[in-house]
Formats: C-alpha cells, sequence, structure tokens
C-alpha cells in the first residue's frame, strides 16, 4: 500500500531567493527584471530537470507585457517543464514596487494540490481561503521577511491552516538578511516542524492530503468542520466588504471532483 | 486631557453564561427560547440599569418571528436600553440547533465602535473581516467553548486582531463547564491579558481606539499598512469563492466617516 502514498518531492525556496536585488532598493528590482521567457526560468528549468526533482525556487521579477514589475512564483517539474505560475497578488507596499498579479493559483503535483502564496500574501486571509476554496490541500507560502514581524507570520501560518484546514509551509530567508523561523503547520494548525531562528537550515516532511480531507470529514479535534457549515436551506450570507456572499450551495473544497 | 480618553467601561460575560440550557442538548437550548420582549432581555436591562453600566451579558436562546432559533447578543446601555443585537452568523454545527443570523453588526459605545462576534465566528474569518471594514475597534468574540480546540482559539484571536488591526476581546466560559483561556489581543497581535486555564476570573483592560488608528497609519511593528493597501491604479481583485471582489476605493476602514 506504500506505493499509494503520494509522493510530491517538492524542494521549495524563499520569496527572490536566487534574486540578488532582493535586499535592494526599488531600482534594483526594476533592473532585475525579466521575462518568463529568460535566463533565470531557464536556469532553475535546468536545476529541476538536473536533479529530476519538483522545484519551488522561490520567486523572481518578472517584466510584465505592459511594463508591470511583478514578483513571480514558478514551480517546475522534474522534466523542468513549467507547471504553473503564479504573481504575488498582496505586494508589501509601499515598501516593494510590484504590480500586484491577479489570479489564486493552485498546481497539482503527483496527486497534491499546492496553493502558491508569496509573503504579505499570508496577511490577508482572503488569499488562503480561496486557495483552500480551490482545493489546495498545502499552501506554500514563501517569504522573504527580514523584520520583526515574523512573529505575526508565524500566528498567521497557523490561522490560515485552522481556518481552512490545510498544510500551511511557510519558507522564509534565513540569516544574514532573513530572519527565518520557517515552519510547517498541519490542517489542524499543529506546529509539525520550525526553524526556532535565523539560521540556514532545511526542513523536511512528508504531507499527506489524505490528512486533510479526514480533518474536513471528522473536525478539527474531532469537533469543527469548517467545509461542511452550511445547509441547504441557509439563506446566503452577504459580505458586504466584497460585494460578494457565501452561497451555501458553493461552500465546498470539492473543487476538483474528487 | 484625560477626560477626552474614551470610556467604555462594559462589562462583557461569556456566550449563553446566564442561561442554563447552555450545557444541555439542542432540546433544552429549544425549550429555553424566548422573545427579544421577553423577561432575559428584561433582567438584563434591569441590571444594567441598576449598576449604571455597559452591559454585555453573553448571549440567549431567542425566539424568532418564524420559529427561528437565533443565539442572540444584546448590548445594553446604562439606562437599560438595547444599543445593539446581534444573531450568531456561524453556529457550531451539528451540535447546535441554531439558525444562523444574517447580519453583521457594530456598536457604537461612548467614541468606540465594538463588533460583535459569538463562539465559532472567530472561525471564520470573514466574519472578524466584515466587522473590522465596518469600522469595528474592538471585537468581541462571546464564547462557551468546553473542547481542546480553544488552543486554536487563541491563535484565532491573535490571528483576527492582526489582519483586522483591531482589538480582540475573547470571553470564555470559566469552569467546571467552560475551558476558559480568555484573553485580551492588541490591534498588532500581542496578547495583553490572558487567563491562563479555567478558573474563574475577571480580566480588566482599557482599550484605547487611538491604538487602531495608530497601528492602521504607521503599520502593525511599524511596518504593514494592512488598510492602505489598494491604490487607485488597482484593478479590482475578484475572490471567486465569493462571487466577489475587493474593490481598491472601498478598501477602507473608515466607515463611520472618521
Amino acid at each position: 500500500m506504500a506505493d499509494d502514498f503520494p509522493r510530491a518531492g517538492l524542494l521549495v525556496f524563499p520569496e527572490l531567493h536566487t534574486v540578488p536585488a532582493a535586499g535592494g532598493t526599488p531600482e534594483h528590482l526594476r533592473a532585475a527584471a525579466e521575462r518568463l521567457e529568460g535566463p533565470w526560468v531557464e536556469a532553475m528549468s535546468g536545476i529541476a530537470r538536473r536533479h529530476g526533482i519538483h522545484l519551488l525556487p522561490g520567486s523572481f521579477c518578472e517584466a510584465g507585457p505592459d511594463g508591470e514589475l511583478f514578483n513571480t512564483a514558478v514551480m517546475f517539474g522534474p522534466d523542468g517543464d513549467i507547471l504553473g505560475t503564479y504573481r504575488k497578488i498582496f505586494p508589501w507596499r509601499p515598501s516593494e514596487p510590484f504590480t500586484p498579479g491577479g489570479a489564486f493559483t493552485v498546481v497539482d503535483v503527483e496527486g497534491v494540490r499546492i496553493g502558491l502564496s508569496i509573503c504579505y500574501d499570508a496577511w490577508f486571509p482572503e488569499h488562503s481561503r480561496q486557495l483552500g476554496w480551490l482545493g489546495a490541500d498545502v499552501i506554500v507560502n514563501i517569504v522573504h521577511t527580514t523584520t520583526c514581524d515574523r512573529t505575526a507570520e508565524v500566528v498567521l501560518a497557523q490561522a490560515n491552516a485552522i481556518t481552512n484546514q490545510v498544510y500551511v509551509v511557510s519558507v522564509n530567508s534565513a540569516g544574514p538578511e532573513g530572519v527565518g523561523r520557517s515552519l510547517i503547520v498541519d490542517p489542524e494548525g499543529i506546529v509539525r516542524t520550525a526553524a526556532p531562528a535565523a539560521e540556514r537550515l532545511m526542513l523536511t516532511d512528508v504531507l499527506d492530503p489524505a490528512a486533510c480531507r479526514r480533518v474536513r470529514r471528522f473536525g478539527t479535534s474531532g469537533l469543527n468542520r469548517l467545509w461542511s457549515q452550511f445547509t441547504p436551506a441557509d439563506h446566503p450570507l452577504t459580505l458586504p466588504a466584497y460585494n460578494g456572499q457565501i452561497e451555501p450551495e458553493r461552500w465546498s473544497i470539492n473543487q476538483k471532483g474528487d
């Protein structure tokens, strides 16, 4: 039965990990921009292919078609193919010069649905919620935090896991520039493993998407089935901040048809 | 200048605090239902008036006009007047028999805008977000948690404070039935005070709505200005789970015109 266990074998690096301009000014970031069809993607694709791995090598400064500057994460497969791209939706303003992306992105990797998230995205619960709703088993939040608010991000990683019943993998830059404290949280909000501080290290873990299904079915702590909250008899819940609503019949994580 | 400091002087008790049926079956809760114009409200109003206090005496089992059973919080002023009522939007299903309310509610108490939240509401970040958007300075979450998932609720109280830059006051029942761990979190997510366990005690604190404005203006840790995220040049952000969107020009907590 061991062969039935999905093995994504994904290697993840922090936001802008390979971009020297990450520690520089907005002008440095603009100067580092290149197209998706460019040397950064080519180099990373080659690494993935050479090692035969799934690779999320952080993000890079993408020059968009209309002069935009995006902070773009790219997921590569073991053949070096691009499996998905994601443009950061919530740039850290006003410090960052990035143009916001507009598309929530999930990528399927060997039976595991991975939601892509970059740094400050985690501070807006709408972001993780859309990824959960799109069926993510794991939210991978790549981060380049050099500031003391990493403490808050550790709380948010747990909260985003709890409210969406997904794994959250928060991968921050190590020292001397980043403050580290990467962590992996399970679908009930329990911290599975964490870097205590800014030292360079690799967190390893085996995540099981069946755990998400178990938690959603039987409840967090056997108690809370957040994705089964609504019944057909319920009225839609108006959410005025979004000019939107929760419609009972659409409140489901089974967006992948399983 | 001390007189300029808003003093709400609000006394808060846990969810269903005065309702003996709180620990019983759905049938017990239904049997305890009464109209808003009934003896429970009359009694609580009398207590507020007699002591000349603002009072949020937990919630009660409200018999709705169409046979609904609501879990309804009522805020009283020092004259015994009803300042606001709120029907729990996210009942703890399937255990609770309550009909969901549909209206996010804020109440102004002597210059402090208080958002009302009941127990499981805190598990759905949409709830706190609407209250923040409606201008809440403080989210008061009254709770009757008797289970081990209080650990997760402590995380969520912090996260809801961080993401909305509001105070969160989470007031849980004490032992022997409740597991306690009430806490007060500031608009940067810092726990100001907390009950360590289930013992009976009263948490006291002075909350300053100016702190919310400071944090929103200068940022969490001087870094993150969540309510100033969007610019007029940004496109609306589509949120598919809600059939809604974040419209840049509507992303503001200044819903009270200050």
